[in-house]
């Protein structure tokens, strides 16, 4: 009913204001203050953003049962994913057709069907109304199904869209990557951890921090353990010309032997050129090579898909707007930024194994989630100060490092295009 | 002073947005999202509806002796209630004319003249500025009493109306209703407890649950071991055909005891018919038919008024806006209704009990209330479920049982009315 | 760049409506509600007042080696002060020029240089911007230093302004108003408490509150030990004609030793004619007459400059838009009144005692902060229950008493007019 959108929240409102603001935005800087800020853009992220592409919000492993959902909130949208009888997974908005209730209650659990808790209305996992009491006569079950929402898998990655029409370049992106990903067999793992933190920021900063390792030598003693900054940017000078030599030896051996053992490794990358943005690298690791861990060396003893080799490195997968992963031999950690408020964000982390490794046998959650629980937790203080940063009205859109920052541009870059067309419709 | 109007919360802005909003309500359907989420609605509700009604907000026990006094917000509004040395119950604007600070900080207490705290303007129990330092010769006191605001005591309880000129039908009201009351004599009663609770949704979520039994059977056990689900709206089948005739064989034998007792007990319904809409019945109860209890019998041991048999089943009142009331042979149970925010609500439970039982002997608290808190605390449940569903975009409106639901139907019908009426004004 | 003002909290929006309510208030009458409650109006007040006046926010010894930095926040800004090197102080705003983090995160510390936490984009003392790793050659540093606060002392105490040409009276004031200061060797003293409360009240009614002491009576009975109401403004009547004419003579008395001694005592007021408006007056304090603590004797046995007698009442200090500030002979006690929110007002009292005063031995922390303890305290529930009063919608704006209330109509005057001639801009 659009008669109501002045009224609502979900619709945002584009103005003289904002789409200036959208066109002004200076190439290379930083934003603009209200974009990390105002409740307008906000509005805007939400609808032109996060209801338009497709956003990774859970992996398969998530819901490994028939049965098995899981409920996830998307700005105000809560989306309930299931894995149905016949091992299908759907996704449904999370409202009951009746008088509106939240359906599932629950982050997950497993169910036969989804009844609604206040009058029962009880819907079957592929989303059709079965049972409505005092409903009379004339009441057309069949008009009072669930509302679907679009679900991919990709690999084992979910990904869901609240589009009508989803941007259709899933699947180039799909013929692209799968064959980077499918070897590390994400759909035979099972969840080790997943913790949710929330930073007091917008969720473009939190995006922002992923896309450079500028702050990464002075703030994460941890992750530089095992990751080489060289991959990811760096002035080059006379004090570390070596380093960066050995750097690009290594990248090169490496990827060679990557190749020839059947992993993709090279770089793919599309982060501001496609609707669907992302980038691909599998990066050599420092210290033993193996892992992100605190030594180097794999965290889980139970080795993934058909791997005869621990020393795989580091693939990378970062995904437009929301999601980054880091698969390596031993396990997978996925990570989704979901908006909550203009500055408020929620970061899911979570840590795959392969299915049959056992707890304190074969791996260890301390010692698997050491190095992201830290670099999270640095990152959330990082992310905080930037916000607080914004919100002072001297703040001034500063430049990017031409080095350092190349993929925190072109994150903004696609962010503001994807803005520009949507002002355009 | 008009001039500052749009810079007031308190003065609504109806945009013609919120007119079509108005408008297009599907009837049988429940409210669009903005209704229950919107600060623009709540704005309007809170002076289209509850600045102009009869707002039901406590109970003559609540200030037994001259000089009580009580405190109740009503959206940004705070109302004092007192009792006059010649008994008579007035209500102010809760607000000191000096410089306006709060006048009566607690929300209950006894006095002996209204004094300010922060200059000791003082003011007698009639609302006249008695007393003012400093203010030198030319200060008129009586231009700068409190401001009164409109109370009516109906069988003792206690409704407000915060406009100039309230509704007129509050008369015809209390002709019809009052002989219902009176036989309870809640002006005997003493206030055994009284409980709020805050419910994190918006205050017409509230008053729906409130106005059918459609959820009953899967979220009440405490509640329905005494209430009959028939007396709210059935759909009739084959397989409830014989409960429904024994029901309404009962309510015919009991309504004629009752009404050959003096004790009127047949509905009265004009809830959607008049400015100040009700409807009241007095129904069988399950079980021992005494109370709404976990037994069925009587709480208290000491029954009200002059009443010489205990099965009087309930006597259920319900008014708009706000508010419902349920009058036992032995205790009265009262329920008001407060909007604190469009997704924030008050609902205070007040429990009466003959002035002379006695604590222990003729009553036990626990006992007493163990019915209505349980219940009360499912419905918030309900309710919070409620305002989680209609925040997600995917929310639609869905339809109403023309069985199960036709009171909700009748308060949304008056709601809708109210506005639109105020609209037009 | 004007075209995101729409979108920025910090730049306000004076529309018809904000202009009609500015030139329609009400002489000798509180301000209207939305002054109170609006944000429309707080992100005005933040501009038009706190944005371009002088401010009140710290004393020297704040700060007292090179290298300290305080942080203080002034609505959404953020200020970093600090202590030059060369003993000079200097303000910046407390946001780094590359993505904009909070530079400094803490209220107080001690650096050699200012370094960003995100990207150590490193700063020397004095604002430039000396070291940024990976920006490549055409990055101009010169371009990129902290943005500059003007900062004043004034006989210590420490005053910013955000705009780019503050007002220029600063100078007369100085003038006019070091003489009464300097005798108390702010610069030689150092804090010995230093206490935030957070008042869920408006600054102005904070404000207003400081500027009466009609309340005095009734509500601070540690203050009125040592504070005679009679030099606050009081309606002459037979019943206090007496003490009135002693009150007098004991100041016309004291006020030639104190001259005669070198100290200006007599008032100078032009809180309503100046942009930067002040009122400073040395007063009779009771008691003892030395001190305002709860027996009216020194609270440091330490005096301050070079006094020789203990009795030297109480030097009062007030400036628009916030602060006061009462100096003694052996202490000193200043106020600063920041903003956070319409509603939340964060008031930070600080005092100071000779530097060479020891603790425990000269001076006593609980008996030093006694009476402002305890006053601020009182105070805080009288803007709280102000703040409470005004929300209603039945407040109406009441007379000030021509006797107490005068100040507050100055700052009121004050205040409205600066608004006005901001909107004449
Ligand atoms: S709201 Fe779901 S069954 Fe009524
Ligand atoms: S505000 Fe009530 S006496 Fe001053
Ligand atoms: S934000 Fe300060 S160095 Fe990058
Ligand atoms: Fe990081
Ligand atoms: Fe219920
Ligand atoms: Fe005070």
């Amino acid at each position: 009913m659009n008669i109501i959108a002045p009224l609502s929240p979900s619709r945002p409102r584009v103005d003289d204001a904002l789409r200036a603001l959208i066109a002004n935005r200076v190439p290379g800087h930083s934003l603009d203050a209200p974009f990390y800020l105002s409740q307008q853009v906000f509005d805007l992220d939400m609808e032109a953003i996060f209801a338009r592409h497709w956003i990774h919000v859970a992996v398969e492993p998530d819901i490994p049962e028939p049965g098995d959902y899981i409920t996830v909130d998307v700005g105000r949208h809560s989306v309930v994913i299931v894995r149905d009888d016949d091992q299908q997974i759907r996704a449904f908005h999370n409202v009951c057709r009746h008088r509106g209730s939240r359906l599932c209650q629950e982050q997950q659990g497993s169910v036969g069907n989804l009844v609604c808790p206040y009058h029962q209305w009880t819907y079957t996992l592929d989303g059709k109304l079965a049972y409505a009491e005092h409903m009379g006569a004339g009441f057309d079950k069949r008009a009072h199904g669930l509302k679907p929402v679009h679900v991919q898998s990709l690999a084992g990655l979910l990904f869901i869209c609240l589009a009508d029409t989803p941007p259709t370049d899933f699947a180039r992106l799909r013929d692209e990557v799968e064959p980077y990903l499918l070897p590390h067999h994400l759909n035979d793992c099972k969840i080790a951890a997943q913790i949710d933190i929330i930073e007091e920021g917008n969720w473009k900063l939190t995006m922002e921090n992923n896309r450079e390792c500028y702050h990464c030598a002075a703030n994460h003693p941890e992750l530089t353990i095992s990751l080489f900054e060289y991959g990811f940017g760096y002035q080059p000078s006379a004090a570390n010309a070596q380093q960066l030599a050995d750097f690009d030896a290594l990248s090169q051996r490496l990827e060679s032997e990557w190749q020839a053992d059947g992993l993709p490794s090279s770089e793919l990358d599309c982060l501001d050129e496609r609707i669907t943005g992302y980038r691909v690298r599998r990066l050599p690791l420092d210290r033993a090579g193996e892992s992100e861990t605190l030594d180097g060396r794999v965290a889980s003893r139970k080795l993934l898909g058909n791997f005869q080799r621990a020393d795989l490195g580091g693939l990378s997968f970062w995904t437009q707007p929301n999601a980054w992963f880091h698969f390596m031999s031993d396990h997978i950690v996925t990570f989704s930024v979901l908006p909550i408020a203009p500055e408020k964000t929620l970061v899911r982390t979570t840590w795959l194994v392969h299915k049959d490794a056992r707890e304190h046998e074969d791996y260890d959650i301390e010692n698997l989630t050491a190095v992201w629980r830290a670099t999270n937790s640095q990152d959330r203080a990082l992310v905080e100060m930037s916000q607080q940063g914004v919100r002072n009205p001297a703040y001034q859109p500063g430049p990017y490092s031409p080095y350092a920052e190349g993929l925190v541009e072109k994150f903004c870059n696609w962010y503001v295009g994807r803005l520009t067309a949507y002002c355009l419709e």
